[in-house]
């Protein structure tokens, strides 16, 4: 038996999200059947680093599971894109220790969130970054931004209906750059919570157009008010971009 | 009667080219469709500057037509744009002269050309660039972007059954940038021949794998020998960036 690690990128327009549901397209779904044929028929579970949302794609999703047929990483990563579709694709695969798991070890998420604003957004974007055709005021969101930083409850950005087990999280990182006519905005956590990321930047998007202040959206935040929360912006702008793991969770 | 000057953006993806086609959707199909319901059922003839082939994108097309009905060049792009599917955009509209047609009244046309070449290409980039997975080296590449500088008979790169008073273009600018897994190439001149970039590229693919050396490809050129020349390259990774006019030409 052994434990593989792969990298891996998908488009995740034609996905309904990571997870595997019956009777949906999802990325979780079709890597475990193809696995499932590598094994000769014999089922596959599959566990991701992040559960990516319809829409949402990845550049640097990790995924582990375990393999009793002996095979090279670079001959699994071969076998698993000729016969997983085009828009999922394995980047990288590598022997894990057995003590490997891609969700719970990794240390950190780092999410990437493209915003268009210009008037019109080009077609061949459509995909991969949401449309916004509004003048966003830079200054109320780059403060928002810097206001996530750090270690706290986000309970007012949760999704409701997940349950966990604490809504505190950790963020690393949080960056805005401007652009003529795009926003993009970087957070790197030791975790999220379900659409937290998109949550995010709907809240920076109403400190943007004015139509949330700093202040209000500040004391949502500590009172952990979903309904005081705005809307989480579009799925298509949100990209996995990297998941990192102490380097002890790395050798195999 | 008044004529005017469409900018157009478009995902040549699910579109089987720019040209009118019974029984295919065209960008020229649908902007005329939608151009048709504007004019009350009339039916009006759009002109491009370039006739992109299927799968080829564009940022800055330009179009040209008549419509009977007065109507301000913003109104006339919102309602083309409510009008029109969200695979095709108007960036802008304008009044243009009555002597204006897209394509006989076009200076030059610049197209640009995006290969990744890395191991595994990632899926959000499949639409929008074509993928050789192997090392070109770029010496005999840009010798060969090079040589197609200048005022010169391209009929080694023409499409068989394109008919064309002539095969001389004359090639403004043709430059190839190398990055770490990815090669741009961009070509601007008065005119192109039906897959002529397409074909440039291809020529310079097969140089830089060293399939075909600079000199045998410099004598294909020199004697118009479409069999000697190598294929062309894939659609999806071409894009037609913008179109020039001369001054007088966009006079109102």
């Amino acid at each position: 038996m052994t434990r593989f690690r792969l990298t891996l990128a998908y488009d995740g327009g034609d996905f309904s999200g990571w997870q595997r549901q019956r009777g949906a397209r999802t990325v979780q779904g079709v890597l475990e059947e193809a696995l499932g044929r590598l094994a000769g028929g014999r089922a596959v579970a599959v566990s991701g680093a992040g559960r990516t949302d319809a829409g949402v794609h990845a550049i640097g999703q990790v995924a582990s599971f375990d393999l009793e047929r002996a095979i090279e990483p670079g001959a699994l990563s071969r076998a698993l894109n000729a016969l997983a579709p085009e828009d999922v694709r394995v980047l990288e695969a590598a022997r894990a220790g057995p003590g490997f798991h891609a969700r719970r070890c990794a240390g950190s998420k780092l999410y990437r969130y493209v915003l268009d604003t210009g008037p019109v957004q080009l077609p061949t974007r459509r995909r991969y970054a949401a449309h916004l055709p509004r003048r966003l005021d830079p200054e109320p969101m780059a403060r928002l931004a810097e206001l996530y930083v750090g270690e706290r409850d986000f309970a007012a950005l949760a999704s409701s209906g997940s349950s966990v087990e604490t809504t505190v999280r950790h963020v690393r990182r949080s960056e805005l750059r401007f652009a003529a006519d795009r926003v993009v905005y970087e957070v790197e956590a030791d975790g999220f919570l379900r659409k937290m990321v998109r949550s995010m930047v709907g809240g920076m998007i109403a400190a943007g157009r004015g139509a949330a202040s700093v202040a209000a959206l500040e004391d949502a935040l500590e009172a952990g008010d979903r309904r005081a929360w705005p809307a989480p912006a579009e799925a298509r702008g949100l990209t996995l971009v990297l998941v990192r793991y102490p380097p002890e969770a790395l050798a195999s």
